[in-house]
């Protein structure tokens, strides 16, 4: 297979020093999204050039249009994207692991919006047997963002609960995933039934309607316990229902903030139960790290993909010169699961 | 010296069944304590009974007696007290590491107020060389409770700059030491210009009186970078000048909240940091896991008492009669260090 994906005509293609991607241009209230042809990145050493099947978009990519969420130093300042999946199409000196053809995916720290992406040999993982490297493209930054902080993190348990707001997001539904996967007992809320539903199918164990009640209805299935562990992807608003469900030695990781980030805490009630809140963010970490999570992601849960125990969940793809569309469904939050961008 | 404590007067009186002890009578508005004949416990298995040479007073005593810290279940409710130093009296079956005479000291859930305290001998520590039983009731709770919660729980570790806040209480001056005695640079907080005075001749790097500059202080001290680790033993009203001071991925555990229990937080800035916040407390601990951490205290603190590195800090020692005095001096934050209660 290797092989055959290179046609005289694609290796001519492939040896062209420019591509298309979709550049953002402006910022404040908003940058605009194009798609136009750019140099093509060169792999420096240690790194993969990947001609890129699907890019995730993502919430962060929203935020980077409104001038919030810059990308780290050394990645593409006006290209947005920050996961991809695709073939290795070149090497750059010690990527000893990878070769020409290999199926890939992995973190960005930007620059995901592109038809060829380079990143570090360590930060790549390959796409599991079983599924497309076009679907794959929805694994990345969901999986490992939820694998990052629920387990690596917060070492989510065998038989504890875990509470996951707006579990139909990208994060959400692969968190959903991972804690049934790892034994864990899964509640999920959100403001939208239909998302209920579609996680239930999913697997997830309690569905619970994100309205006023959300605390007592948590309580109740718990039968008074309480969660272990909090994924939250609504931030402040929640926070006084939060401390009211989190159980003893409770653990509540912040993974996003859509609803605001601004909170009203009882320190007294996180010492009385011995509560831990963190917050978290992949994107700014140095390439040794996410090296760390890449493998120990790759080395727990990557297996579970072959075996169907875990799957991508796609809402819509789009083609590149949509990206702003794409951009609109995820702000009005309508997607149940990952909208991607298809290059080929 | 273990067999010439027990004069034949002193067996007699030891096998006597009662005792004195502050009692607490009334609550909510503040429990009346009094000295007066309780009968004297008696060790159940894996129990020690010991003759208290000092009992020492801690602020959650302040709360018991206004009725916001109950004693866990199985302790004393009406014997303040969760610490002591004193002498191996009488053993349980299967406490087979210590002996009549030994000289211990420990935490207790509660009755630590009295001449004789039972308890679990795996919760007990041998008090060290070259100091004094009358001197170890200072050390239990807030070295312990120190150790636990920068040590243990949020792994200071080597050359990390810790922030302490309240540095002149007896967690605080606890603390300062452990810091310094581990390699960590510590910073301290106080209102009293005199108690940072004292805290630097015990080894404070930079005291910093708090005042309403006092995170621009801590980011002078710190070049900017500030602190990784905040010992925070004030709570709401510092919130959001720790949330500034506060380094990327520091972390920041809540021992005590005398300042109050509300604050407000930005979930946005604990994200970009990867901030951990952590409520702590001992008391309500089963009787394990108090062992792990005595034991761990044990292998790794208790030598540097021997040395001179670590100290117990005593501010007064009172007699059994006046330990509502003791406490009216806690309530209004006099002490530097640690108030002591002496019975014998």
């Amino acid at each position: 297979m290797p092989y055959g994906l290179h046609s005289p005509i694609i290796a001519f293609m492939s040896e062209s020093s420019s591509m298309q991607a979709v550049v953002m241009e402006g910022q404040g209230d908003g940058g605009t999204l194009s798609l136009k042809v750019v140099p093509k990145p060169t792999p420096g050493p240690g790194e993969i050039l990947a001609r890129v099947c699907t890019s995730g978009v993502n919430r962060a990519d929203l935020l980077q249009r409104r001038g919030k969420h810059p990308a780290p130093e050394g990645w593409p300042k006006d290209i947005l994207g920050l996961e991809f999946s695709g073939v290795v199409e070149a090497l750059g000196a010690d990527t000893a692991r990878w070769k020409v053809g290999d199926r890939v995916m992995g973190l960005l720290g930007g620059g995901g919006y592109a038809e060829y992406v380079t990143t570090h040999g360590s930060n790549v993982l390959p796409v599991p047997d079983g599924i497309t490297e076009h679907d794959a493209g929805a694994i990345p930054e969901v999986f490992l963002t939820a694998f990052d902080a629920a387990v690596l993190q917060m070492e989510l348990s065998d038989g504890e609960v875990m509470l996951i707001h707006a579990v139909g997001s990208g994060v959400g539904t692969a968190a959903l995933q991972i804690g049934r996967a790892l034994g864990a007992v899964t509640i999920g809320t959100s403001r939208t039934p239909e998302k209920l539903t579609a996680a239930s199918a999913l697997g997830l164990d309690d569905a619970v309607l994100a309205d006023a009640d959300w605390p007592e209805k948590v309580l109740s299935v718990t039968r008074g316990r309480g969660v272990d562990l909090i994924l939250d992807l609504v931030g402040g608003p929640y926070m006084e229902g939060n401390q009211r469900v989190i159980a003893p030695r409770g653990r509540h990781i912040v993974v996003g903030v859509p609803g605001g980030a601004a909170a009203q805490i009882d320190l007294g009630a996180m010492m009385l139960r011995r509560v831990t809140l963190r917050g978290t963010v992949l994107r700014a970490r140095p390439v040794q790290e996410k090296a760390i999570l890449t493998r120990a992601f790759e080395d727990r849960l990557l297996s579970f993909f072959s075996i169907g125990e875990l799957k991508p969940v796609i809402d819509r793809v789009f083609p590149p010169e949509d990206a702003a569309v794409a951009h609109d469904v995820m702000a009005s939050n309508k997607n149940f699961g990952k909208l991607l961008i298809r290059w080929e």
